[in-house]
């Protein structure tokens, strides 16, 4: 299947701020999280994206955007009322179109020369249903993450085919269904936060917002889940971390780790022995 | 003198987003700049501060202030015309009241209970003058501040009575002109980045604004070294850390001095040792 929209939920009052922070990029170059998100997209052949944001955010998002603003969409999302509702606001803009799915709160940096978008979509090219980006993952840290089951596809031992998954499962219920053979004990696969999917997912999405009820909340997970039962779901290994932007020092951890990565280690490295030796508690 | 008035400057299109970043303050909660910066005026004895902003921002940093927002006055400097041109554009707000000057592109960082505002202010209560904090500076960094010149005030050690200052001197004439005793062999002391001015600095950028010529900009030491030449003026060493986030890695360098210095120091001493440990060059 063949993609060209992006949508990238960042509507909740408290990460809508994110993608407007600068950043050192790892080539040194001082840019908004979103300018740097957005590269990613379209360098990896998407056509245009759309972001839904927190009300009152446009004039921030199209400045950040800079010369990105003409392939950029932007959507309020009016009310915060789940993950699940957030991707369905975006519906008039995918119409009957396939789309990648990002968390905004987060930042992607390969350790492969393409992108995780682009390695995703590698995969998602040659399937016709949807493909998840997945990432070993601890068993203490299954309580923040979509968690897969399924079976390695054997002549690609980085494609599982997804049978199940679970919103952020217990240890125990991990080890009886979620089980993945050729992890370190003790990890299992779980979402990275970038998702393939084609537009039953909205169609299935709009089903289930037309049902909500009054202070009700609909997730994502739920529907995946629904979808992976009924047709050939994919996930696949990406080569690279992501950042909680949105935690505590996330930004700080994030901006550390790609300075690392890049031409500056060096500098970096001293800076971090001099701001250590220097610093007080 | 008392104050109750502040000017923040933030003009420049390369550092109007910078009070608009988040981070992480020394007690561990998420803010934006801007409110870090509000608050330490305000904790001060200030009763109200005006940004001078690039065009375009002004709704960013509304939104940034929050519920400071009503103590808060922003001016748009509309073209670029120097550090001077741009304090004179808060003139209305002034007005012939004395007013705290900052720059907005730096973090300031008390090593004591009192912030580096509130020590600048405790020794302008006690004078009539202007009084700008200073920092022991190695000559090697002299390229980027100005730079004062003059005696200690006997009884208080960290305040000095200004005689000259040069906007970023050469080593050999910093040497000749610039000596103060009791710093470090090649330390001289440099601007901090914060002014405790009188109304005799509006009024003579005033003047000086008048006579600019087209394509001229307008700097703001050779304003104050007119008035160290004609009345007393003092400098006070502070206590504290700057930080230049408008720098490369600038932002980075802040956050972790931050972080390293309140109560989650352990928790950044681990994640340092985890990320340097986990990255690749």
């Amino acid at each position: 299947m063949s993609f060209r929209k992006a949508v990238v939920t960042a509507a909740s009052p408290t990460e809508s701020h994110l993608p407007l922070q600068t950043l050192v990029d790892p080539e040194g170059v001082s840019r908004p999280a979103l300018e740097i998100l957005l590269d990613d997209l379209f360098a990896a052949g998407l056509d245009s994206a759309a972001v839904v944001i927190a009300p009152g955010k446009r004039d921030a998002y199209l400045n950040a955007a800079g010369a990105r603003a003409d392939r950029l969409t932007l959507i309020e999302q009016t009310e915060p009322r789940g993950y699940g509702h957030a991707v369905w606001t975006a519906r008039d803009y995918t119409e009957d179109d396939p789309f990648v799915l990002l968390v905004g709160d987060h930042l992607f940096h390969s350790r492969k020369q393409t992108s995780c978008v682009a390695q995703l979509l590698e995969v998602a090219a040659g399937h016709d249903g949807c493909v998840s980006g997945v990432q070993p993952t601890h068993e203490s840290q299954l309580h923040l993450y979509g968690t897969i089951g399924g079976r390695r596809v054997p002549s690609t031992p980085s494609v599982m085919e997804v049978t199940t998954m679970v919103e952020k499962p217990t240890p125990t219920l991990a080890e009886q269904e979620l089980f993945i053979s050729g992890l370190r004990a003790g990890n299992y696969y779980c979402f990275f936060g970038i998702h393939a999917l084609t537009p039953k997912v909205m169609e299935s999405l709009d089903r289930k917002v037309s049902a909500l009820q009054e202070g009700e909340t609909l997730g994502l997970t739920s529907t995946l889940a629904e979808i992976a039962h009924s047709e050939k779901y994919l996930a696949v290994e990406i080569d690279g971390q992501r950042f909680n932007i949105g935690e505590r020092y996330g930004l700080l951890r994030a901006q550390l780790s790609l300075a690392l990565a890049g031409p500056h280690r060096d500098e970096i490295l001293s800076m971090l022995i001099e701001i250590t030796a220097t610093s007080r508690p």
